[in-house]
This record gives structure tokens, C-alpha cells and sequence, in this order.
């Protein structure tokens, strides 16, 4: 996909707010063009903005790192993946490190970590199976495989072939803009759907399993993910389809006991009734409830895949488990 | 609402392509003009459509009414209320009869109708509810008070408080552009949804009945209606809420005996990918696939509401004795 390129010492993006219709790299040539390019959501994703922002601070850093790193923080101040990266990077310039091979290293673990987490869910996927995935886990929010698309992209590598739907995801259509369009460049099979045709293809018996990435999960299980990932799950549940959450194991918050505990963030009404739209579809003063995430229960949960390995219910246990492993 | 108005002898509509943005009337001064209004889908939903050609038919009929008829008939072929209203002013017209009388007897019957069905339908209903609706069957598609909505607008005249959740109902935003637009003109306090936050309105408590319309129901009890209507009908089955379909007798078909026999209509991708968008959503060369309607079983319904009265499960027999009372 190649969503974050660095040759040359020249570092591109792919401009995700440009997809599907334009596939426009933009070169980033100051610290402001990286910040910009974070805040303007042309790159997307934590472990994406991770890695470009680990870059970014690499190549631009001015006079005064720990300010560059303050500026570069700033950008999308609730991105745990951002300070943490550029964190790295800082820590590399204070011990003499090279900080473009720091960089790299961070892009590769992350690579590496998709890699695993893919390998674990490919490990439970057959060949010919379909798959419903909502949302955007995939390499544009990463950098390689992804984490819910992870088992789809790495198993098309190796010659399975999956019949994938793709929900459209409102309001932000991450599922139309960015799923399908990188299912579609991978020459993977993928149907676009609306949010609501997800229990027409599941009762049609066109659905083998769901994989959907992971905001945050807490101890018990429970999961944050984009609105929708519950109803997708009440669904599976109803239907009988194993639903799958995928996500690095530092997804995992033991800080929170059950998903009670999680804030979730209300958005705009603009993105319903007028974000991506040619006329409004409502009135100015019709209200909008737009949660952008929703908790799915444990219970609803077949099992949790990280780069540790699988977890099955109960969580509280198995998700411990894995970091004795 | 007056979404078709007929006064001083002409006939006026209120374009329902260009709602919620603007609110015009069109008046109507040949069996042309009709013809396009139902062809373009200013005036829809079965009851409108039948109401409307039934004047249209007895005010522009030309010296061939059987004729006149037939062109009318063909704006929307599929559409069986059509035929039916303009079989009546022919019948009339035969008979010696007065058609503007005619074509006011069948807009009465089917105000007598949904006041019916919303008496019904408000005596499952309590004070300050929780209200989730899918799609639009409301005034805008019959003539007043609807079938879907009309306990909430009959229960508002007689001093209810509802609190009403609208999905915006994906792919054709009937939720967005006409249901909230309809409530709020009455006042209604009415809140807007991406369908996929169904689930977290249920979840929180929010909702206490879901109220639906209905293309066609079969004998058992199975319904077709608009895409999503199975979706929610799951997630009221798992979160222990009422699911109600409301509707004519006459949408019960007991040539089908059960969902299975219903053949559901597949419609383009341009549905979904760029209607009422800025920019396409997603690559030309992606895949859609789009149904129009969907089944929902029997088994997660919890009462068929008709002017007739209500049935409840299980659904073959108590259907069946409506038609008995």
C-alpha cells in the first residue's frame, strides 16, 4: 500500500483524504507540512501516525528537539501511538543514536507485530471463507497486513482466496473510502455493503467469520471500536458467525475493568447530516446523537487475536495468560 | 402534513425530491405532469401514490379514460396501489359517478385507515416513551398519521411525549430526509442516528418500542420492508425490546406463506456509492451489493399492528382471525 513512503531521505504520504477518487503522494518538507499532514488526517490510523511522525521528527527537527516534538505532539494530542513514537525518537537523539534508523526501527515493529497478529487469525480463516469487516483495520492505518484486514491481506499473499464484505461504515465511510479501495488495489474479492445489509449477507449464509480492528479493550474483554463493531457483533451472535477482534496486546487496557469504564467520544452532526454530502439530509435543527465508537460485551466476542497470541472467553484470564506466555 | 393538496379544484404536491433543503408545491395541470411526478418520485410511498393518481386520473382524464388510465398506470408499473385507485375512478366513471367525489372517498379511507392502525398502535404506547424508527412510513407516504409513524403523530395530537430515534436508513437516507423532517414539523422531538448506532441507543436504555412499516408481510408473519429492518429487529430481540410492524391488512399476503417466497429487489451501486455525494465513495471497479428489502423473521417479531387490529404470535392463525373479527 505504501501509505508512508521514506527514499532518498525524501519522506511521501499517501493522502488519505484524497481516496478513493486521487491517489496523490505528497512529499512533506518541513516540520509544518508533517504537521499539517497529521492534522488534516491525510494520514491516519495510530500505528500509522506513529511511524510518520517518528520520521517526521527524524528529518525535521529543528534547533530545539524537545520543541519540535512538543509541536509534532500537538497535532492530535489524544494519539497516545504519536507521543510515544516521537518519545522514541527523542530518547535516540539524547543517547547519539541515528535517528532515521530509530525510525525505521519502529516502522519494522510495527510491521512485525501486524505480521503475528495477522498469522494468529489467519491460523483460524479457511480458504474460500467470507468475511465481514467494519470499519478500516487495514495497512492504510498501519503500515504493513493491518490488524483486523491483517489475516485477509496476509492470506490473499498466500493464495487464499476470501469473498470479503466491506460495511460502509457511516458517517465517517471508512469501510467505502478506505476498505474496499485497498481490498480492491490487493485484487482481493470485496463487496461494498450498507451498515444495514450486514444481517441480509450473514442470514444468506455468505458470512464465515467478522474481523474488526480494536480502539481500546478492557480486562474483561469488553471492546471499543468504531460505532457499528456491537451491532455487527449482536448480529454474529444471532447468526451464529464467530466474530473476531483484532489489535496489537498494547491495545489492551488493565487500567479499565470492563468496557463501563471507557469514555466514548460524541462527534459533530455535521458528519451525518453534511460531512460528504452534496445537500444537507436534514434539517439545520434536527439533533444528531453521533458516538464515534460503541462497546461491544465480552460476551459477544469469540475470541481477541493479538501479537501475543489468542485469547477465548474468559477474557479476564486469558488475556492476562498471554503476557506470561 | 399536506404532502398532496387538492383545493379549489386543483391539485397540488409537495416535492419530496427536494426535501428537507426546500419546500415546494407543484401544481399539478396536466395528466402529464402527474404522470412525472410519480415517474420522478415527488409524490411516493403506496397510499400517496394511489391518492394521488386517483385525483390526477379524475381531474386530467382525457377523452379516452381507459387510456388516460393506462399512461398513468405506467409511471411506476410495480407499484399495485396505482391500479388499484385508478381501477376505482374508472369504475366510478363507468358508473356515472362524480371522480373528484371518488378520488376524495379513497384519500378518506386511508386517513380512516392509518387513524386506525395509530389508535392500535398507540394503546401498546406509554407516556414519554423511547421511540427507534427505521426508513419513512409516515405522512409523507400516505395522507395522514402513516402506518410506521402514526402512533407517534396521533399520541403527539393527544399530548404524548415521545422521544423518537430516526436511522437515517442507508442507502436512501428515507430516516434522514423525511422521517426527522416530518416529526420535527410536528413537533416531535426526534433525534438522528447513523443505523449503525441502533445498538447503543438500545443498549443505554434509551428505547422502549421500535415501530416499523411494512412492504409486504406473509402469512406466517415474516415481513419485507426496507433494508435494515432485520438488522433492528435482531438487536430488539437481544436487548429485550418490542418490535412492532404496523400496516394495512391489505399488505398481508396470504399467497406467500413465508418470507422465503418474497423475492427482494436488488438495486444499483450508484446507490451507494454517489448518490447524494459530493464524490464517489468508493472505486469505480468496486463491487456492491445493494437489496432494497430484507426479511425479518417471524420469530423477532413482537405484534403485527393493523387497522383490522393487532395480531401477536403465533402469527399463521392470529393474522388469519383478524380478517374473522
Amino acid at each position: 500500500m505504501n501509505n508512508i513512503k521514506f527514499e532518498n531521505n525524501r519522506l511521501f504520504i499517501l493522502d488519505q483524504t484524497k481516496l478513493p477518487n486521487q491517489e496523490i503522494y505528497l512529499e512533506m518538507k518541513s516540520l509544518e507540512d508533517c504537521y499539517n499532514a497529521i492534522e488534516l488526517l491525510q494520514v491516519r490510523g495510530a500505528p500509522a501516525i506513529g511511524i510518520f511522525a517518528a520520521y517526521s521528527l527524524a528529518l525535521f527537527h529543528e534547533n530545539n528537539i524537545e520543541k519540535s516534538k512538543e509541536y509534532l505532539d500537538s497535532a492530535r494530542p489524544t494519539a497516545v501511538n504519536l507521543s510515544w513514537a516521537t518519545q522514541r525518537i527523542l530518547n535516540a537523539f539524547r543517547n547519539g543514536k541515528n535517528l532515521i534508523k530509530e525510525a525505521t526501527a519502529i516502522q519494522n515493529e510495527d510491521i512485525d507485530m501486524c505480521r503475528k497478529i495477522s498469522e494468529y487469525g489467519l491460523s483460524l480463516l479457511k480458504d474460500n471463507y467470507g468475511i465481514l469487516t467494519h470499519c478500516n483495520a487495514g495497512e492504510l492505518a498501519t503500515s504493513k497486513y493491518g490488524t483486523g484486514l491483517g489475516p485477509i491481506i496476509l492470506g490473499n499473499e498466500k493464495g487464499y482466496k476470501f469473498h470479503v464484505y466491506s460495511d460502509e461504515t457511516r458517517p465517517l465511510l471508512q469501510g467505502a473510502r478506505l476498505t474496499s479501495y485497498e481490498l480492491e488495489k490487493h485484487g482481493i474479492d470485496v463487496t461494498l455493503i450498507c451498515d444495514s445489509a450486514a444481517s441480509t449477507v450473514m442470514k444468506k449464509g455468505l458470512i464465515d467469520a467478522v474481523l474488526v480492528g480494536c480502539d481500546r479493550v478492557a480486562a474483561n474483554g469488553d471492546t471499543a471500536n468504531k460505532i457499528g463493531t456491537n451491532t455487527v457483533a449482536v448480529l454474529s451472535k444471532y447468526y451464529g458467525i464467530p466474530f473476531y477482534v483484532l489489535g496489537p496486546y498494547s491495545t489492551i487496557d488493565f487500567s479499565s475493568p470492563s468496557g463501563e469504564n471507557i469514555v466514548i467520544e460524541e462527534r459533530g452532526a455535521n458528519e451525518i447530516k453534511s460531512m460528504y454530502f452534496e445537500n444537507p439530509t436534514a434539517l439545520s435543527e434536527t439533533k444528531c446523537y453521533n458516538p464515534a465508537f460503541d462497546i461491544t460485551d465480552n460476551s459477544l466476542i469469540t475470541a481477541i487475536i493479538t501479537d501475543k497470541g489468542i485469547a477465548y472467553p474468559p477474557f479476564e484470564k486469558s488475556l492476562k495468560e498471554l503476557y506470561n506466555d
